[in-house]
């Protein structure tokens, strides 16, 4: 089934402990999208970028099977670039640079092609971007997850709270759950934000794993214990793309296929760490998502009963 | 099989955001058989109090089936005094209050009604006091589990490498593994661990669960998601009575029977933080840890395939 993701195409560069990078290719929409190629071949994206941005990376998330026809290029401007550096736990960054150049007066444009939408994916943008995507369709999608980070809680939270009132499902981290219910449990925090609008939520906890709440319904996928986190830049956007990825596959939106998807998620999340920005998402194999599903089911496997 | 624990048996007083205790009952030694209890009704503790101590507490303990012969009374000392305030988020806290008392000269006295010992679980003491109750066994163990903290890392690092030598499993949490292998890589410092002595190492990671290593395998346990964590003393005792009690009770330390114990050690330490000290694990019924347990399988249960 067709999924449609809106999100920054963009330039990143990137600092570890293991090394720096120089602008490379980022953004929520090319991770979600890259993840989201190795299950549909129908993804759509809803990106802007500048004349500054290589053809040749356009032509790489073709190849991926990813439309582009809603890529607009502004001429004469640059594309949005940030950068940032992670500390040696790999769970704090500090952000050196952000340019939002393209992004500061991006109209979103839903060509006529991506209008037979079955499952959108709002990557982290402005809320109000993400909810004139949802109004330029002219039919309400099967099912609209969003992204969204605590940088709109602070600056945008009205707007964010707009929109969190016409998606079906809201993907955080474990902070922002915190600061957008004001509850330190996290299952005060998803009954909160429940009231919200989304139906349900998914709280991402990084190397702790993934939370999935629906009603009084929790799900706990873990995440698989690694001998290196080389680079965390877009892990969320590509846990999402391959969670709704997978959806799409399966064309089926129940809790239970949703539990599925969330171990999707994770496993994609778990190579993109493996290597600088996208590069680990550029050739996976089939056999390879396979094998490292299976070790994430394994990871929480009790052989018999209890 | 029989059960011997060695540890504190002390007074806490706790401050948490919920409230705060006078002095009642803690101590590892207390908490592990209280939590073994339920599973074994061979608990033996090697411990020591003061005076001040009272009886009423010391039937309380024999009441749940725990043989405190081994349990020495100083007369005209004091027992051990811990109190501590947690934060908000509870997963810091300050130590107001350490009396030592009685635990500056302890010396382990193990009964000869002990001997026959098939489980040894060695509660968070100085490694000294924990190798001698190894060396004061005439004969082995089947198994020989040891908790230690920080503390010890700091102040006795060569002796807690000496006693690490001769156990069969480590539990410590996440920060005291990076501690100890110097590895922020929980794989890695496992690895490392491992390479010191014990042939399994747990890591527990609070609300984030709990890891367990054996040579290349690794199972990962959830914690339960709770709307309130009241007070989270005595925790990782628990968690540690509930582990080595059911492998007690099963006596299979097989590494699959062990990935039960930890589901069962995360059970009890589940209840433990729901009220303050000791209170909720004084009167478990049976019904309630089988469907607890069952909350920790369905909490990461997927129904067929992937």
């Amino acid at each position: 089934m067709s999924l449609l993701t809106v999100g920054s195409v963009a330039f990143d560069a990137i600092e570890t402990p293991f090394g720096k990078t120089d602008k490379i290719i980022g953004g929520a929409a090319t991770y979600i999208s890259l993840a989201a190629s190795y299950f549909t071949q129908k993804v759509n994206i809803v990106a802007v970028v500048g004349e500054d941005f290589p053809q040749s990376e356009i032509s790489m998330l073709e190849e991926h099977g990813v439309n582009s026809e809603g890529l607009q290029i502004k001429q004469g401007e640059k594309s949005f670039f940030w950068s940032g550096k992670y500390h040696n736990d790999m769970n704090s960054r500090e952000t050196l640079v952000t340019e939002l150049n393209v992004l500061e007066n991006f109209d979103p444009v839903v060509p006529d092609s991506y209008q037979e939408c079955d499952y959108l994916m709002l990557g982290n943008l402005s809320p109000i971007i993400q909810r004139q995507v949802i109004e330029r369709l002219h039919k309400r999608p099967k099912l609209i997850v969003m992204d969204t980070m605590n940088f709109w809680m602070d600056i945008a939270l009205p707007d964010l709270l707009e929109t969190l009132k016409v998606v079906d499902v809201l993907s955080i981290n474990d902070e922002e759950a915190r600061q957008l219910s004001g509850q330190y449990s996290l299952v005060k925090a998803a009954k909160k934000i429940m009231e919200m609008g989304p139906k349900i939520l998914i709280v991402k906890k990084g190397e702790h794993g993934a939370l999935l709440f629906k009603e009084d319904h929790v799900f706990f996928a873990p995440a698989l214990p690694l001998e290196d986190v080389f680079d965390p830049t877009g892990a969320g956007d590509t846990f999402a793309g391959g969670f709704i990825g997978y959806l799409a596959q399966t064309h089926d939106i129940s809790f239970e296929n949703m539990k599925r998807a969330i171990i999707y998620g994770s496993a994609m999340a778990s190579f993109c760490v493996e290597k600088f920005g996208t590069e680990r998402l550029l050739n996976l194999s089939e056999k390879e998502i396979t094998d490292r599903v299976q070790r994430f089911i394994d990871l929480v496997q009790l052989e018999g009963s209890i």
